[in-house]
């Protein structure tokens, strides 16, 4: 990545350290399990968490056939530059529960890819949102194709979000 | 957010320091510039970056009335269950440039949120994915809705996402 | 339109009559009316059905606060060339059940028009789907934008289709 | 379909007669034929336009690998309640070219089928827009999804809707 030169009028920087397991390590515990047994591990600790999770500090809480909660506390660090969380943590909410909510339903030796995802972004989400709970659910399973609906809710019970994702399955 | 407890069984734990300036900074900036001079200073190096920005190194390598390109190299901290880089990336990429270019063709004054955005995933994203870069035009400008497209191209020059997103336009 | 040159071997033409009134008579019954009281005249045959509705044989069975039913009989002048009814028949469901939805939540003197509509094709439907049920519900009302979502079920209780769609909401 | 009770205050009702033929011999000129094959037949008029063509008085204008054309003159049989052609007309067009852009990709003995779309409205439709010009493009083809996109202009030349839509693809 390109660094930009810090200003002096910029202020003392701000940071924080993110760690992670190797990922491969994560997606190599799928083979043999079924999709929901995965996530159940996951959900348990039993893995280590994906990156990504510990990159936006969101972990799963609820897992069930058909169903993936996540939630997530968004901090500072997911600013973007008109002052508020960028959507892009809102979208990677919506994608990885309605992702994992279309895992819950396949067998083992089945996989899955996004081909695309819709987000309808309803209320700007700050620091001060609190725990955001994103709930994606599997509208439609399907052999070829399956299609999940996800929302979120910020620590007030508002709806801040809402998204529709279609996944690709298929044998592994 | 819930820290899970690490196994002996997932290796040694990877890190890095993610670093940002007061996002309320950034955001103040804007007041006074047109979009397209709040842009032009992001990506100058005057402002300083948003958080966002540094957490998935990403930057504006191009800016101009009606267009934002950003790169980014995607590193492991991304990474989903799955073994790739996570959707939400892309998402970020494609909402950023999408949303930066409507901001582009906006006055002083005016302020967008965006309403929703539609991301097409074509290929899967990994750390051999090289630079990715992320161009957002505006498709149709407007005073109370803009609709922009985004296309994010990985280093070898193939296509691997498209996006639209319709922003709402207002004063401020 | 060009009109083809129908060849013998395409066997006899069929054909159905569609009926309309002027729809300048519809729309100007909205003035004065609020939403929920325009929708509710519609759907009490006090004011004509659009003439998409007498194309379509489709018309409002339901009408509340931030809902709006409709019910479509599709009939062979809807198929597509791969044998089933066309897509776009089920979109203008969507559309219609959708955008109703948020003009019931509309007081009089406040209009809308769609920004954009996302449709999730889950059967395909054919003239032996029945009576389609078309539900739209306003997921968000605002006083600029507006989001709803809608559900198509066949006569069998199948869901064929969701949808979401964003509205602008503006004085008129 | 529930017809209405006309009232006197309607005025004369308005009509059309819509012919079609046989859609299930359409369908049936697909066996043996490339989908660019398919399509050029149907453009030239050697197979009848399926019956949503004539309902919409819409009918291919260009065929090409990747690409198809529609033109449509829309009449006021298709306007909605707010007095305006009714999005399900843009959808609907939209929805043809882009399958059938995606359908002259396909080798005979390959059948596609909408997974879904997402259509943006840039501009309302009336029966003075002139002819629309509908243009569908495979953004990239594929062996088990195919992402097209579609641009709607008007008889001036402006743009009035681009839309999105994957495909699923598979062996008939």
């Amino acid at each position: 990545m390109r660094t930009p030169e810090p200003q002096p009028e910029w202020g003392p920087a701000r940071s924080r350290a993110v760690q992670w397991w190797d990922p491969s390590r994560t997606a190599a515990q799928a083979a043999g399990r079924s999709g929901l047994e995965f996530m159940q591990a996951l959900a348990e600790g039993k893995i280590p968490p994906p990156p990504i999770a510990m990159l936006f500090g969101m972990w799963p809480t609820r897992v069930e056939r058909g169903l993936a909660q996540f939630e997530c506390v968004p901090d500072e660090s997911a600013y973007n530059p008109i002052g508020v969380v960028h959507g892009g943590l809102v979208c990677t909410l919506a994608d990885s529960v309605a992702g994992c909510a279309v895992h819950t339903t396949l067998d083992a030796g089945i996989g899955y890819t996004s081909i695309d995802i819709t987000v309808n972004y309803l209320r700007p989400v700050t620091v001060d949102s609190g725990t955001l709970v994103a709930v994606g659910r599997v509208t439609k399973p399907g052999r070829r194709v399956a299609l999940a609906a996800a929302e979120i809710h910020d620590g007030a019970g508002r709806l801040v979000a809402t998204a529709s994702s279609n996944c690709l399955v298929f044998p592994l």
